[in-house]
């Protein structure tokens, strides 16, 4: 393990009062960066997939804000805030499901509105504290969630959660990283994740750079995987978490918890707290964005398949409470979650 | 519905003295005929894929055992069949998980034990019928098959189990083509098949080609569309089918099977009596064909994802019978197949 190799992929670093992020569309053949100057060119990366992982896009929101309240002139908080009110909706809606983003913007929204004539620099600070807390609790989920698993566990993850899909380390990929550190996992699996291939272009990528092995898979052998009992643990993160415990993440999610409940195996999902939305009963409420069919039909602007008449792409799915046996958060873990467990946990709306 | 046009799909064509074979490799994008005139050639053609599906990979292996035959000087079936044993044989293991392609070796290794002076003639014949006789039970398959569907169903579909995958028709989307036919189907999901893309290659462009529209899904959207109540029967073939019913399928047939248990979608398996092996008692007794990791971090050539430290391609899995609700075969249909219908339909070593 080395912990000085994760650091250096980093998604998004600001610079030179700029957002720097790593595109991620060309990883692993390219590490190329986007130079975001304006909010607007944050939620055009966002909403391209250059940054993605609901962690990561939440604090590429709250930098996306600090561009667009530097643009202004103002004497406060709150006149900057009105003066960018359109770019924050604008950017609040540069995808539709992980609620992160939305999180981080209105996080920053009501503390531009309370600050005074120190604006400026206390509105940047607010967006690097979103980004170093999300690292701070990462590291915290990884040892929670690494304590959870059996010794010589194998795991299955899907999509990518890990440095590339946060401020750094991971969710799902940092229990993953601190159960390999903490000799508790044996086997690592990741599935390839249609159509963006964030398992093989991403996590792959992510865990041969800190030496662990991974083993790749077609997203639909997991169930196979599984019914030859060679896996212990499906880890994966969350777009978003209702109130009754909903979890909405990446295609196939679901498809791997049901796999999982016919086998016995455990289904842990790793979150921030910026991810839970009590707000939302439950998963019926989630918009579920639908993106182009070219995910599917093309790679790297090669057809691959038939012209089809019709594609349905989906990018997320929901995954009822009753198939998670861990949640795993910086607060702590709730075991098979629930509305009462979610409610006593984070409060009916709570202030997070 | 314009059944010439599907016709004109002809996977395998004996002509002139050997055996031109469309290159599904190739497909959709180019139509080319490799031309096979030595029974090894057939067997490469099976084992690169440019021929697939369990009845097609069991016709083509019978024109291969008569390319042997042919190739051989003698005065009756016996001899010339002592003479290509070892090819026959090289046939065999082209792949190992098609009962199909065993099935039809068998018999044309039989016929030819029996036959007389006038075998180079008749074994052309018997491997003829094989392929006449695969096209009739597809289209009866395709009957029973549609017949069994709800008024107005929205079907799933994975793989490749049509014209290019049989003599013709399909088995599995022979039962699609019949239902579109009959007005029983009213939607046709096909799930792209990861790794080999034979749903968003071959799938679509045959349904295309009857004009019969499909709709592309990524395998792992299965569940979350049979969640929202989209699919009322996911439709399969088979490679091998044993003794107590277990399904050998493509891999992801489970899991589209486990996540159609979980929300009362029915799973429809259709195969001919080929591919019945009732020597085998259960799918523990399978071999399931493992193949190169390049198939999912390839294609066309191109490396799609990081260099991974290891790939798990299994390329197919094994259905319990206890997941099936009908499997159709041109004999009739079992439902909720066990041990014992199995037995009782198709003999507990039955001569088929």
């Amino acid at each position: 393990m080395n912990f000085e190799q994760v650091d250096r992929v980093r998604p998004l670093l600001w610079q030179d009062n700029h957002l720097s992020v790593l595109d991620q569309r060309e990883l692993p053949h390219r590490q190329n960066h986007l130079i975001c100057r304006t909010s607007s060119q944050v939620a055009e990366a966002i909403h391209v997939l250059a940054v993605r992982g609901a962690p990561a896009i939440g604090i590429a929101g709250a930098f996306g804000v600090v561009l667009a309240a530097h643009a202004v002139q103002a004497d406060s908080g709150a006149d900057a805030l009105r003066a960018i009110d359109s770019e924050l909706m604008a950017l609040e809606q540069a995808r539709p499901t992980a609620v992160n983003l939305r999180w981080a913007v209105q996080r920053m929204r009501s503390l531009l509105q309370g600050m005074g004539s120190d604006w400026r620099e206390g509105i940047l600070r607010a967006a690097q504290d979103i980004q170093s807390e999300d690292l701070a609790a990462n590291h915290r989920m990884g040892r929670l969630g690494a304590e959870l698993l059996p010794e010589g566990a194998r795991v299955l993850t899907h999509c990518n959660t890990g440095s590339l899909a946060t401020a750094g380390f991971g969710t799902a990929l940092g229990v993953i990283r601190a159960g390999i550190a903490n000799g508790r996992i044996a086997k690592v699996y990741a599935s390839e994740t249609r159509p963006w291939l964030q398992g093989s272009r991403l996590t792959i990528w992510e865990l041969l750079q800190d030496g662990i092995p991974a083993t790749l898979i077609v997203d639909s052998a997991s169930a196979y995987l599984m019914q030859q009992g060679l896996v212990d643990a499906v880890i994966v993160g969350a777009d978003r978490i209702c109130a009754n415990g909903d979890v909405a993440n990446k295609i196939g999610t679901y498809a791997h918890a049901l796999a999982a409940k016919a086998h016995g195996v455990k289904v842990m999902v790793v979150a921030p707290g910026s991810t839970i939305d009590m707000a939302t009963a439950s998963g019926a409420g989630i918009a579920i964005e639908q993106r182009p069919g070219t995910e599917l039909t093309h790679i790297g602007g090669a057809e691959i398949g038939a012209k089809a008449a019709e594609v349905y792409n989906p990018v997320f799915d929901i995954t009822p409470a009753a198939c998670i046996d861990f949640l795993v958060t910086e607060k702590g873990v709730i075991t098979a979650p629930d509305a009462a467990k979610m409610a006593a946990f984070f409060g009916p709306l709570s202030s997070r």
